[in-house]
């Protein structure tokens, strides 16, 4: 018997016959002895709704009336979850952000959360009901409404749990059953993987493997909430994010992943003089453009002052344009070349801190396909290379065998 | 310059183009000088939709659920309605009943209001922007959300207006130009009403015209908030509900209207003795049946306490099947009888308190019109007639004429 958080997304709560499947899950988890606070997000495609009806009126609406529009989203799943539920004979009780006092600051459309009343929800267990909380919203100090961006529902989740006490777990029940060693789509003998520790998983997160939002995963490292990813549709396991010491498996490499979000911006012979790039990437910072990969080629002429350099970073595409135009005005002359024909492809693993040449295998894996690497970027537990998009799914799958990750 | 409500129905904000008239009316009034105070309802079907949804898990939803559920119907229409002044560049924002403190009871889908926080909303004026509440909803002492039952956002808007101060004005935008002296649909010749008094608009509200909630009208008389019917499609002046001090018209009969949503129940040959109707309206009373009309036809044997008696009463077809039921178990043996074939005119009109004469002239017109009067219930401002439904139009247009009301 043990008190866990069950987080369902927007395809597990998709449509009223979904809806009775996930009462039905929750009741057979009560049934079997365990105490469970329900988390859900907005019925899948609702959200785009409402954001597509404000967007009909303008362009850039209101911020503040946006998160009270799309709040409504979890609101509907968490009353109809609850009707769910008490109409199979399970006490229930559905809960607003302003109803359990999760407060987050006034950052509309991604506000961070700064804590919840758990007694309200312990209370409600005491009394025998199953507390069923509208993920993805809060309300700031002054009692609006706030929203934590895309995904948020996995941040609320966790959050629940962190404030529930020490070693609840938060099971997140998505369309996929587990994190795996690649994309399923593109290497047919991709793995589930059964453990993966919180560090392995926010470098998987943060490439674009989209099964968990970055945010819980810092937040459940923060407060070691066991986390359980697996699917609302079968009863198999999924894949557990805990932290180092329980991840058992301490693999050299966890997985494979690939981002095509990106785009390569160079800058042609930049004059190679101290702080024409820290002026170019402040400049980029001022205006909120997260630059991820940066190259510097050798000057023609080393050690004097008259060379020149080309300057090649990545950005995400859809800030390339604002980063163009910023690169013009500080270089007027030289000339830039944006190309969105890449992909980045990244290895992660805990054991690579301890494993000598992890890299130098990744890049000659690579080589051996003939595949060219246009940027490195390296972590303790990652590394990515820049490849043209042609080569995706080769590269991955490359990787995939030559590191063993597959069947 | 003045201090104004404004409340949208549901056709009045049904879509994205219609929010936007509905801002631009609300832009218009702003500048002229006056300062505004928004109510909306839901977008018109949005409520049936969400009702839909409960009514597809279960026949009888959680109730305090079902609330949860259908608020969020107003505040999609409060939130796009404040991006879209705010896109028009008129400071707004939106408020739900948690955020204007609108307290009720916890009755849930029928709850009442107890008060409300008018210094949220006069403190928003006073910074500028237009407070804009989402009808129809409020919270219970525990954070509940409720509902205010259907048509609810009218007596949202008199409850703000009442608290604004005293001669605040509710305007009540909504899909007809005002109250007519009858169905304009029955009769080509009804006339919009200038000025009604309270208790007039409560008879004419109660008998199905579905202008105003009557609770709204209830309201606006123990505040003696002047209330203003009108098109949100139009700028033509509606119909204004006012105190009977100032309801200068008034006329014998203001307007005729009529019900078909009662059912005729007959109970034969009922031994005459003392109790026996107290014991039957005692129980439909207990089952929340509410009767209207009452005939006990005169005893054959009046006088003794063997003769017998048939009782007819009138009940909402809706409770029909229920009524039955409790008829039988007191009169077993008595047959029972029930007509849906029945429609209930009446005439209203606050002259009729100091005109004699005036039911009798309504019953001539019926009966020259060969229309037998099968019940007659009166108040002190009204005189309803319950016909074969057959006669419906043709007595409302004859006494529409009769009492001289149309053009």
């Amino acid at each position: 018997m043990a008190l866990i958080v069950q987080k369902f997304g927007g395809t597990s709560v998709g449509s009223i016959e979904r809806i009775k499947n996930v009462a039905q899950r929750v009741a057979r988890a009560r049934a079997a002895g365990d105490e469970v606070v329900v988390v859900a997000s907005a019925m899948s495609g609702e959200t785009n709704r409402l954001l597509a009806l404000g967007a009909q009126i303008t362009k850039h609406p209101n911020e503040r009336e946006l998160d009270a529009l799309v709040a409504t989203g979890e609101q509907v799943s968490v009353a109809l979850l609850a009707i769910a539920l008490e109409s199979i004979g399970v006490p229930a009780r559905s809960f607003l952000g302003h109803q359990v006092r999760l407060r987050t600051d006034s950052g509309f459309t991604k506000a961070r959360i700064k804590g919840l009343d758990a007694d309200v929800l312990l209370g409600t267990i005491r009394d025998g009901r199953v507390p069923i909380v509208a993920g993805f919203q809060g309300v700031d100090d002054a009692g609006n409404v706030t929203t934590l961006g895309r995904g948020g529902s996995d941040t609320t989740a966790v959050a629940i749990a962190a404030a529930l006490g020490q070693g609840v777990a938060c099971e997140i029940y998505t369309d996929v059953e587990g994190v795996y060693t690649a994309d399923p789509n593109v290497c047919k003998n991709a793995k589930k993987v059964g453990r993966i520790s919180y560090e392995e998983m926010l470098e998987l997160a943060s490439l674009g493997a989209k099964v968990l939002q970055i945010r819980s995963v810092e937040l459940a490292m923060k407060y070691a909430v066991p986390v359980h990813v697996r699917s609302s549709f079968s009863d198999a396991p999924g894949t557990w994010v805990v932290g180092e010491e329980a991840s058992l498996e301490s693999v050299v490499v966890a997985g494979v992943t690939s981002d095509k979000n990106e785009a390569k911006v160079t800058i042609r012979d930049v004059p190679d003089q101290p702080g024409r790039a820290a002026s170019l990437f402040e400049a980029l910072a001022d205006a909120r453009i997260s630059v991820d990969m940066i190259i510097q080629n050798p000057s023609a002429t080393a050690g004097t002052n008259k060379g020149t350099t080309d300057m090649t970073f990545t950005v995400p595409k859809g800030d390339v344009d604002k980063a163009r135009e910023i690169a013009k005005k500080l270089f007027e002359s030289q000339g830039i070349d944006v190309d969105g024909d890449v992909v980045k492809v990244s290895i992660v693993g805990l054991g690579m801190r301890s494993h000598a040449g992890v890299a130098a295998k990744m890049f000659r894996i690579l080589a051996d396909e003939g595949i060219n690497i246009q940027a490195i970027s390296t972590s303790e537990i990652k590394v990515s290379c820049l490849i043209h998009s042609k080569y995706h799914e080769l590269a991955v799958r490359a990787l995939h065998d030559g590191f063993g990750l597959g069947d």
